[in-house]
């Protein structure tokens, strides 16, 4: 398979990604091609610094940078040369499968959506991310690509976290919840009562659903919610984690005797640690389009990226878009009776 | 002052209940007297066993429970002998000035919105709940009394979070933000942005939005969101702590060396349990209404209902209701020229 990598736009610069790059290709022999997309000079040099010869990468010029800064849709129209657009129409183009980027996320959002366009069947993509918890792991979507949902972007989402969770992840029957302010089927908003209605008809197991208390008490594998809750939820997770390990960090050095027995615990906290480690899936992939895209983090250094690079590759391996298209073609038979467009249950 | 305590229709029954009261009443003097609503039986044998014959208390009578079960609008017209519907009325009469409730948190929104009704230019009561954060506390509301918000809902709790947060908890000039996706002003959905037009207007130290990332990190006081996205934090940040704190405890008791250290730091343990400590606070108020309210865990046990009770004459003895009333005239003066009801921004 070839991928694209968009070297720009992360917070460390080009040469970090592309080391982070050097290394997937060390380890995943199954990449055939990668474009690297940027500031030639830039990407030169870092190929140079960790001396990477590597005959599958070719570089493709891009002027232009999208910054964290930019708004997605007003800088992708003025700057038409960035190197995420030139990216994604390396896929629009089938020179490539998939794509990766630790970009504006919006922008990247924006771009592959309006150039690579959704899968057929799809109408909104969604960001699923992947959260680690004491029993199980489950994915979240959509963490932020799609604030305004209706029900029917709901159960997609619900049929491509399935699918990621089973194909991907290994998960066999997924339990796919609906994020909500209760457990009962009477609970919800507008929003999520319309789409409790619309995944109760499709091949899911579907537990219906799900509360906050549910989400790390192996409860659900995949939990459904608009963009704006989804990313409200993933970021105070965020929070939170490091909230506690801070407070811990400083009770733990508060007193000599404690310092002594956290040192003689710090396995447990190692161990946590690398439970909780972001970097180990180094972004999150962007459902629902014609092509894999991971979204790399903008703080991803070599580890998380060559992560990104992984995880990118093996949803193609596993053909994930292949499965969502017949999915989504079965669900849109299952809801022909259904007003599926209309936010009222 | 006087209050009301509904005994019934906590998780571990009317004894435990009354005997957290009793409690209450023992260190807090202020407290002239307190009505018992519920089962008289019940309540009698509770005071019995706890040997209390404090002259304050008086017992009222109420033969039905809204249980936890039964869903609150169709349960309180069943059910009109039920105790929170009894104690209510105590409040709407004048006998009582502030309501503790341990039971169906949606009961206790209904009976009070429908009998004492929302306070003088108040739309919606909500429910705010107080965080623990490493650096701060911060106030989140509403945390489920109101899924459906519009703008003007989510102004008012931003008046009412940050005078709970001034008056009651001590704050000066609490920090004020919106729950979004992102804390660029353009960020958020319809609801968020016109409630963001709204707040810049008001006599707030409002500093727009903030996302997840910040809620735990000492950048906000006062978090204002719908109903729906409040529930789903709570109970997020709930599950999340939980989580960690039961992974930590299978790392540490995995080798003997590990326990030992654990052992030695168990103070640090503590301490960070001491301020996670949902039973210190026992309930949220639920703000907003003619009379203060205050909804305990339906889990309580006696500590949690003294501190649910000591919560409630706080709000009291701050006069909290009179300077919500001051603020959200003050807000509709300069408010006069907004299209308030409107969810469009």
């Amino acid at each position: 398979m070839r991928i694209v990598v968009d070297v720009m736009g992360g917070d460390h610069g080009p040469g970090v990604v592309v080391s982070g790059v050097a290394q997937a290709l060390a380890t995943l022999r199954h990449i055939e091609g990668v474009y690297l997309v940027g500031q030639r000079e830039a990407i030169e040099a870092g190929l140079r610094d960790i001396g990477c010869r590597d005959s599958r990468v070719e570089i493709v010029h891009a002027s232009e940078v999208l910054s964290m800064e930019d708004k997605p849709v007003v800088g992708l129209r003025k700057k038409k040369d960035c190197s995420i657009l030139r990216a994604v129409d390396l896929v629009k183009e089938g020179k490539a499968e998939a794509l990766v980027s630790p970009g504006n996320t919006g922008g990247v959002v924006a771009a592959s959506t309006i150039r690579m366009r959704p899968l057929e069947g799809v109408d909104r993509p969604g960001i699923a991310v992947v959260m680690p918890a004491p029993e199980n792991e489950f994915v979240l979507l959509d963490a932020g690509a799609n604030v305004e949902c209706r029900p029917i972007h709901l159960a997609q989402y619900a049929i491509m976290g399935s699918l990621y969770s089973e194909r991907v992840l290994g998960y066999q029957r997924p339990r796919v919840g609906i994020l909500s302010n209760g457990t009962e089927d009477i609970k919800g908003n507008e929003l999520t009562l319309g789409a409790f209605r619309l995944c109760r008809k499709l091949d899911l197991n579907f537990i219906g659903n799900v509360e906050g208390h549910d989400l790390f008490s192996n409860r659900v594998d995949v939990v459904v919610c608009d963009g704006f809750v989804g990313n409200v939820v993933l970021k105070t997770c965020e929070s939170l984690a490091k909230g506690v390990f801070q407070w811990l960090k400083r009770e733990l050095t508060a007193t000599p005797v404690r310092k002594a027995g956290a040192w003689l615990a710090r396995g447990a906290f190692r161990s946590l640690k690398t439970r909780l480690d972001a970097d180990a899936r180094g972004g999150a992939p962007l459902l629902g389009l014609n092509g894999a895209v991971t979204i790399a983090h903008g703080s991803a250094r070599e580890r998380a990226i060559c992560n990104a690079v992984r995880i990118t590759t093996e949803a193609v391996q596993h053909e994930l878009n292949r499965h969502i298209c017949d999915a989504v073609a079965r669900a849109a038979k299952a809801l022909e009776s259904e007003p599926a467009g209309s936010p009222v249950p």
